[in-house]
């Protein structure tokens, strides 16, 4: 069943490995059939290079249950499944442990919106989650790791679908999109604008943009007056 | 029309992928013909694998008008008419989002000349611009983005053709050159200074090179005196 | 004799190029037959562009003596050794001197652990061992440096293959594992979290990760109630 | 004429841009023939995709003069000719603006030796030379880099073959050694350990190493104890 969206998944777990923000099983791709209610996820541990579009794993979003695949689903499976139920607009979800990412959330601190690269993609500063707390690791753990986005996002007050990612604490980004390809997108523009805000701030540490520019920038690429792009047909 | 133009500007465009300054749609390189006062630039938002020569826009220098092509030119267009516009010794030009780059536009800093690298192609420091303001952003962004740069070459009093490369702040650099594709190397030759006066930074923050040598480096390349290459018959 | 473990031996050499671990010959992996008592490891200074499985030298790891082989074997062979008498469990070890290692080995700093990253492979901090005295780096110096290694894991309590990877002073690091394969993934994950660590503290010198977060990954993959990857069958 | 020995520097320097250490015509490599008193070298500002062995240019080491080949020799020809003429040892050289050894010799820092990855290969630390005066630019700019190498050389009291490497101060890095493939090795090690020395200071800006763990690892490899590699047979 869903050949078609394993295929996308597969190949959208594959581009990972290209755009050089994973090594060995270290990310996992996922994309929902929201009409059929069941994800596609990359199964757990499994080397890139010997991967096919077959092992990947067909899921409930519900009851989160297995309903095709012969291997277990990436353990980040419950991380993803409340994305998804929380969120009705994500179309897929990537998570890895790309370097620059995992540097801003070891230490803790936010990706601020230094750019026009970053307002490209993301209407405003990509946060840092709190740490989970001791129970929350110790009782399910990756559900818990979906509710402290979903928590981070919530408190923000932000538009999930204007800022595809988020840095959890110690441990890495996730990132989303309408589906598995534009949140790969998304984890790569994510790492490549935490690379250039590290170098930024070692050059000068009180780095910042003016919000306007942040406007202009996202509202050229996104929403009913986007014409970046072939989006609007030239008149 | 044009199809020889076309041609080099497709090609200096996928130099930047190759010379890795450019990911996905993060640039764009023109070239002007003068005698015809047209354009050729990369079309917005085109993926680099999947473009062809025949996709390239043709643009009226004066008028801004499409004159060949059915896809949108670059949204930065307007930058790069203003440009051609005001210097008329510019035969091409390149904007990308190459990271060290970026980093020193996020920081608000000028590209310092600290050695030689820098003084072959630079005569002197790349300069950071100011920050466009609100209105600048809101009315015309693409091209008051052009007239901050021209400003900036002409507040510093700069031979645009000395110093082909500019650091726009918030934003990114743009570089020029008597054609595409010698704008693409004084792109990717910005990128290398940035990286290496940030590691220059890191050992030594008041880093600096004496004036004499800025000028000897930079003669022995550029000008009637110039002696490196082959551009002076050995006696 | 033992053409199987020399091809494999061979092989996870390779590997440290292809995942670029070693550049040169500066690098080498070893693998122990624990029956038989024979390590089988690189010869010494061989570009790994020459080298094929028959070079790979046969040593005897109780007396040193080389039982196969025309080529000298790695100068790090007596390091070697000492790990295997010391440690029953190791069953394959890598010495590398890849960059961001070396750079905490040349600082003196151990690897803290900072993120999940690391927690999936090592149990705690990599940590990185005194000088060598004067003594000990005239007399002997090879097997002298297994014996720090060897103090070092004792004196922190450390279950040898919880932490499965050090960094020795002034030096670069060693790692191990099961068989010279999985030395050499951990060998690749210890830089890859030198590096990561480098960049956060660049963010956070403070940076820190709770114990609790450090248990969780590491008991997820390790240990009988492990459940990444395909260990442990779905219900 | 000395065909063999323009293949030869032919391929040392296309091996620079192999091993990463240059991009575009930023480098030159060059070798002696001692008994015919001629040094072979790279043409001037030649890209390496377009270059020949045979266009490879013969200088004479005494005069200075061309004795074959239509190209112009590389613009450094008269430092390579002064390093060759003021030290009989050397056998070939290399020159290269690599990034981590341009940062340090921007920053007009000695390249400190801290590990065992830079003992293996420089006895002592790499030093960065003085500024040239205005005049030594001015007048003869690239016999007198030479002249200032020599210098830094002599007042140092280092054996040239010790330490086969040098930064000159605001522009980059001389390797040399006892032909032109080993001075390219040197080259890619004085590279590689200016990186994990920018690096180490990050993390302890008082980074050091014992002076007899760098006695060990020099003996280790060079002079008449060596043991590293298969310089001795195994008794």
């Amino acid at each position: 069943m869903l050949e078609e969206l394993k295929e996308r998944v597969y190949k959208a777990n594959m581009d990972l490995v290209a755009k050089g923000v994973v090594i060995y099983t270290w990310g996992n791709v996922s994309e929902i059939d929201r009409e059929k209610g069941l994800m596609v996820i990359k199964p757990s541990g499994i080397d890139y290079d010997k991967m096919k579009a077959s092992d990947m794993v067909v899921v409930d979003v519900k009851t989160g249950k297995v309903v095709e695949g012969d291997l277990n689903p990436s353990s980040d499976t419950p991380t993803h499944l409340k994305l998804y139920n929380a969120f009705p607009q994500i179309g897929g979800i990537t998570h890895t442990h790309s370097t620059y990412c995992v540097a801003f959330a070891q230490a803790g601190r936010d990706l601020k919106a230094l750019g026009t690269t970053h307002a490209d993609s993301f209407y405003g500063d990509v946060p840092c989650t709190r740490s989970l707390t001791k129970e929350e690791v110790e009782n399910d753990y990756e559900a818990n790791t979906g509710e402290v986005i979903i928590e981070t996002i919530r408190e923000k007050g932000y538009d999930v679908m204007a800022i595809p990612a988020i840095l959890v604490r110690n441990h890495g980004p996730f990132a989303w999109g309408k589906d598995g390809a534009s949140s790969v997108y998304n984890a790569v523009v994510c790492e490549k604008c935490c690379e250039m805000a590290l170098k930024s701030f070692a050059l000068n540490p009180e780095a910042e943009m003016p919000q306007y520019i942040l406007d202009k920038h996202y509202y050229r690429k996104h929403g009913p007056n986007a014409y970046y792009g072939q989006i609007k047909k030239r008149q």
